[in-house]
């Protein structure tokens, strides 16, 4: 069985996915190895009964001959499993938990060869009913912590189907990265009684620089401190701390932005390998006799997509220090985005 | 000029290379994709004068028809540069640094065609000598905090040269992983008053499970929480704080089992791409006026390198959690190049 484990020296979490397991000789396997983008056949368009579906949302017109839209199935190589009790156990110096969660594919769309920037509006509105509906019953799951929603795109990404879609994966506790940035929200409010999300908002409206897009709902930024060139955060001008209490509007808002924006990275990147991830507030559990640390308290968070184009390598300094080297300026990265053709490049 | 930038969401530092500034086309040029490996012309073995040469260390015998054995130049594409004050100002939410600092190449061999698993053991000695000199020299800046020695060997490492080379940049702030490894470091102390680094060797040492190799100065492990496949930690198993107090018996020492692991690495992932890296203690400095948080106070910290074979992808779940997923558990990577030839596979 998997299980995640904790460095106290790196202060860093990784899941041992022993399920997983390769011997060293299938490293060497092309389709193993880090730089060869080989997509495995597709089976998310098979007939449902070879897979183990989780939810549907129908289809509005039979137009691909499909009966859904959007279509959930349980991984068929699970990073982490759902069946059991969560162990939490110290090792010595170390910690480990077992490898309980969740891990779910989001078939984002009937047709095989459609990619996101492809969709109609309302189909992307399809994709985020269907993030929101699977927050929303996991949630029910006491035992786990977060639940994260992120995108593989290509295979220097570290996507390996040609179909396109999202994948999910449950935790039994909250992620490193969320815990930074919770722990800033948490900090800045507490002292300032403002969302720090809202703040940098409001900094990059006024200046404007590092603004690539923005509609009346929402805006995408490209980060002062971007670790990678077009590294970009959609966010809601709006402060919303869930994504699961989003209406239908505001995804209607989300997709305009998101369909946008990934058509002109596309026209200027030549169709770049991407990862995109949602951030959103935590599971509001309550673990048995204490409150949650962190509920979802409603400053805690500010819900927001992060897209990073795969387009630059990370080496030894990278590894070494936590730096990253970005040699696009994100006031460039805006303009570039700002002046790009969303039709152009294919 | 370069600038460091600071994002108090992600709590974290990109370097903005803007001398390195790409338009969106120049990634679309094959050698600057992520995924392709295109090894630039050498220029390291050539005529000195055409480099800025920093240092040499002079060739005991002729055979490379070559004066020097190892020589240090400055980076032609610099990321930092070493020319001015530094100026630490405030953007708002946000920080800035100016791009103060070093950046050298140290060129290991005279020939560009040896790898370092394949240096005599007196020539890696003098790769490590080399280390320890420009350490020791880089530490009379009193505007830099810290020095990163590392290495990037192979396209998907980051490697652009086919010469064997190390690279060091010094930073006029300490970097993310270094302060977090101090931070653990200096608390463990603090309650211990043991080196965590030194509890760690034990207690791996009492299992034995995780010791890939070991000599009778140094240990090579595979880390719990390792986070990619064959992740490897080289301490010396004495408690070492700084690299530039080591003898040349300890580079000896660290040649016999580095030349070791590198060689069974190469065996048996045949000849995987790799980053190497050196932490060590920051630089002594005292700030005017007050004494330096972070010294080189002894029980600080606990030299040691780092090698990451790049075989796995970093893709969205990674981005997004700060998780890694290691599908090779490291009971089983030690048992692996425990048992690896480290003379097959070339």
């Amino acid at each position: 069985m998997s299980e995640l484990r904790y460095d106290p020296i790196k202060g860093r979490w990784s899941i041992i996915a022993d399920e997983r397991k390769q011997r060293p000789n299938e490293f060497l396997l092309p389709e193993n190895r880090a730089t060869i983008n080989v997509p495995s056949p597709c089976t998310y368009h098979e007939d449902a009964s070879k897979l183990a579906e989780i939810m549907v949302i129908p289809a509005s017109e039979k137009q691909y001959d499909s009966s859904w839209q959007v279509r959930v199935v349980a991984n068929q190589f699970p990073v982490l499993r759902v069946e059991g009790d969560v162990s939490r156990e110290g090792v010595g110096l170390y910690d480990r938990v077992n490898g309980i969660g969740a891990h779910e594919v989001i078939v984002e769309h009937p047709d095989p060869n459609i990619d996101m920037a492809d969709m109609k509006l309302q189909e992307l509105v399809s994709v985020f009913e269907a993030y929101k509906a699977r927050l929303v019953d996991l949630r029910r799951d006491s035992r786990l912590r977060y639940i994260l929603i992120f995108k593989n795109r290509g295979g220097d990404a570290g996507g390996t189907m040609h179909h396109s879609i999202s994948q999910l994966i449950a935790t039994p506790i909250i992620p490193t990265v969320l815990v930074q940035e919770l722990n800033a929200a948490r900090h800045h409010f507490h002292h300032k009684e403002r969302c720090i999300f809202c703040d940098m908002i409001r900094q990059e409206r006024r200046l404007g620089e590092r603004i690539a897009l923005a509609t009346d709902r929402f805006v995408a930024i490209e980060p002062f401190a971007s670790a990678t060139p077009f590294e970009t955060w959609i966010l809601p001008l709006e402060h919303k701390h869930d994504f699961a209490d989003a209406s239908d509007d505001d995804f209607l808002g989300l997709a305009i932005i998101l369909r946008d924006f990934l058509r002109r990275m596309r026209s200027l990147l030549d169709d770049p390998p991407f990862n995109l991830v949602l951030h959103n507030s935590p599971s509001p559990h309550k673990r048995p006799g204490q409150p949650s640390y962190w509920t979802t308290i409603e400053h805690d968070f500010h819900w927001h997509l992060e897209i990073v184009p795969r387009i630059t390598r990370i080496a030894g300094f990278e590894w070494g220090s936590g730096y990253s080297i970005n040699p696009t300026p994100p006031e460039e990265a805006a303009r570039f985005l700002k002046e790009a053709d969303p039709d152009g490049g294919d």
